[in-house]
C-alpha cells in the first residue's frame, strides 16, 4: 500500500523520489492519483509556468537547459516537463532524457521528467498539467513545459503556461506556414534559434509581417522576436528577461489571475468530460454500440440515430 | 422554411446547389443538419474515400486536382473536401479555392468545397465526414479529403478515409521527424512530391529506414513510397494505381468493412459525447463552474473536487 500522506509530505519537502513517484501515479491514472492532486492543490499557485514549443529540431531542449542553468545561478529551482508525442517508432525521448540528466539533472535544484502523449484517455494536457501542479506544490520556482509543436500538444501547452514561447529556426519556412494552425495565436513571444544561420533576417521579416497583420487592442501585449544561438548559450539572458517582462505585464493588470482562471476553467471542464466518458462507455453500452454497427453499414440506421439512442440510454440510466 | 425533402431529393440527383446548401447546413450545425444526415444515410457507402495529408506546401491541392482530372478521364465523378486549419491571419483557403474552381471546378463531375476547422464545437472531423456523406449520397464515385497535417486534423482524416496518402517533399526533414506525431501510423502509402529536387533519394532512404522499423504481421499491407512531380502531372497515374491496389487489398479480406465499421464506431462515440457536452454545459452549470474558480485560485478547492461536484450535478439532474 502506498502511504499517501507520507508521499504528500515528502512532495512538500521537495523530495525528488516522492515527486517522481507522484508523477508516475498521475501517469498511470490509478485511484491514488485524484487523492494526491486534491491534497497538493492548496500548496500550488506559486511557481511561474513557462511553455516552450516549436517544430522538431528547433532547439527547445537546449534552450530549456540554458534557461534552467540561468535560473539556478539566481538560486531559483526549476522543474522541467518534456512532453513527447511518442510513436512506436521512436525511442528518442528516453535517450535524450538520459543525455540531459547527466548534464543538468544531477543539480539538486532541477527536476526533469519526460511524459509521453500517446494513447492516454483524456489526452496529454491533463496529466502534464497535473505533473506541473506536483512540481508547483514541491516548491519549484519555475516550471518549464517543453513540447514539439506538431499536434494538438502546442495548444494544450498554452493552456498550462503563464508565458508561452514559440521557437523557430531560419530554415523552417514550413514552420511559419504552420502558424496558420495555431502557433501564431499562442506565442507570447518568439525565439528564432540558430539565428547565425543564413535566412535568419528573412525569417524575422516574414514573422514581423505576419505579426503586423493581427489587430491588437490598446495596451495589449505585443509578441517580440528574440534571436538566439542556444547551443552557444547566446541570447538566453534576453529570453529570461523577456519572460520576466511578460510576467510583470501579466501581474500588473490582474491578467495573470484571469489567465489562470481561464486555464482552470478549461481544465475542470476536461476532467468532468473525462469522468462522464468513463461512465458512458462502460462495457454494456460499448457492446450495444458495436452490435449496432452492422445496421449502420447496411444503411438501415444512421450514425446519428444510433448516437441518439446511446445518449438517451445514458441519460435515463 | 427549408423544404428538406426537396433538398434531399436534389442531393440524390447530384444537384450541386443542393449539395452546397446541405454542407452549409451541416457547417452551421442547425436543426436541419441531423435530419438531413439521417435521411441521406441509406444512400451512402458506395463512394471510395481518399485522404491526402502532409505539411504545408507539399503539393496536396495539386495532386488532388491531378487525381480528379485522371478520374474524370475514366468517366468517374469526384467530390473534394479541402480542410483548412484556418487562422484569423490567413485568407489563403478562399483564394486558393477560387483559383482551383476556375481550373477544375467548372467540370460537372467535380465538386469542390473548403471547410474551415476553427472554433467549431465537436471539432472538424465530424462535419468533414458529414460533408463526405452528402457527397457519397449524391453519387460521387471518389471523395478526396485534403488536409494540412499540422494538427489533429491528419489523424481525423484517417478516420474518414478508406485510403490515406501522406505527402512529403525532399526538403522537409522536419516532416519526417513530424511522423513521430502520427503521420507515420496513418499512411497507407507515401507520396514524395517535387521528387526532381535535390535530396529526393536521401528522403526516400530516410523514409524506408523508418518504415522498416515497424513490425508487421504476415499479410499486412506495406506502405510504399511513390515519387511525383505533381505540378507537371508526373506520377499521378502511379498514385491512382496504388490507390486501386490498396482498395483491392481492403476488399479482398473484409478489411474495408472492418475499417468502415471502426470509423463508424469512433464517429458515433463522438456524436454521443457532443450531445452530452451540449447538455452538460448549459448556462447554469457553466455559471456554477465560473463561480467556483476563485476558490480554486485561492487553493481552497482543487480542480478535481469542483469537477466531481459538476459531474454529480449532471448525473443527478
Amino acid at each position: 500500500m502506498i502511504k499517501s500522506n507520507e508521499l504528500i509530505e515528502n512532495i512538500f519537502k521537495s523530495d525528488k523520489r516522492a515527486i517522481s513517484r507522484a508523477i508516475s501515479i498521475v501517469e498511470s491514472n490509478n485511484s491514488y492519483s485524484t487523492k494526491i492532486l486534491k491534497e497538493i492543490h492548496k500548496k500550488t499557485g506559486t511557481a511561474y509556468r513557462i511553455g516552450i514549443t516549436g517544430p522538431p529540431g528547433a532547439g527547445k531542449s537546449t534552450l530549456t537547459n540554458q534557461l534552467a542553468k540561468f535560473y539556478r545561478r539566481l538560486n531559483k529551482t526549476v522543474g522541467i516537463i518534456a512532453v513527447d508525442p511518442t510513436s512506436p517508432f521512436s525511442g528518442g525521448a528516453l535517450l535524450g532524457d538520459r543525455v540531459r540528466m547527466s548534464e543538468i539533472g544531477i543539480d539538486e535544484g532541477i527536476f526533469i521528467r519526460s511524459m509521453a502523449t500517446r494513447g492516454s484517455l483524456g489526452g496529454l494536457s491533463r496529466k502534464t498539467i497535473d505533473a506541473g501542479d506536483i512540481l508547483d506544490a514541491a516548491g519549484y520556482d519555475y516550471i518549464i513545459f517543453e513540447t514539439v509543436g506538431v499536434g494538438q500538444s502546442e495548444l494544450d501547452i498554452a493552456k498550462a503556461a503563464d508565458t508561452t514561447i514559440v521557437m523557430l529556426v531560419p530554415e523552417s519556412g514550413d514552420s511559419i506556414q504552420a502558424m496558420k494552425a495555431g502557433l501564431m495565436e499562442i506565442a507570447d513571444f518568439f525565439v528564432l534559434n540558430k539565428s547565425d544561420r543564413p535566412g535568419s533576417e528573412m525569417a524575422i521579416t516574414a514573422l514581423k509581417t505576419i505579426l503586423m497583420l493581427k489587430e491588437r487592442k490598446k495596451d495589449e501585449w505585443i509578441p517580440s522576436i528574440i534571436k538566439t544561438v542556444a547551443s552557444e548559450d547566446i541570447g538566453t539572458l534576453v529570453v529570461a528577461e523577456e519572460i520576466n517582462k511578460h510576467k510583470t505585464f501579466l501581474l500588473k493588470g490582474k491578467l495573470l489571475k484571469e489567465k489562470r482562471e481561464e486555464n482552470y476553467k478549461i481544465r475542470i471542464m476536461e476532467i468532468v468530460e473525462l469522468l462522464i466518458k468513463q461512465e458512458l462507455w462502460e462495457t454494456n453500452r460499448k457492446e450495444s454500440l458495436i452490435r449496432s454497427l452492422q445496421s449502420v453499414l447496411d444503411g438501415e440506421t444512421s450514425p446519428y440515430e444510433v448516437a441518439e439512442k446511446l445518449f438517451n440510454s445514458y441519460k435515463n440510466k
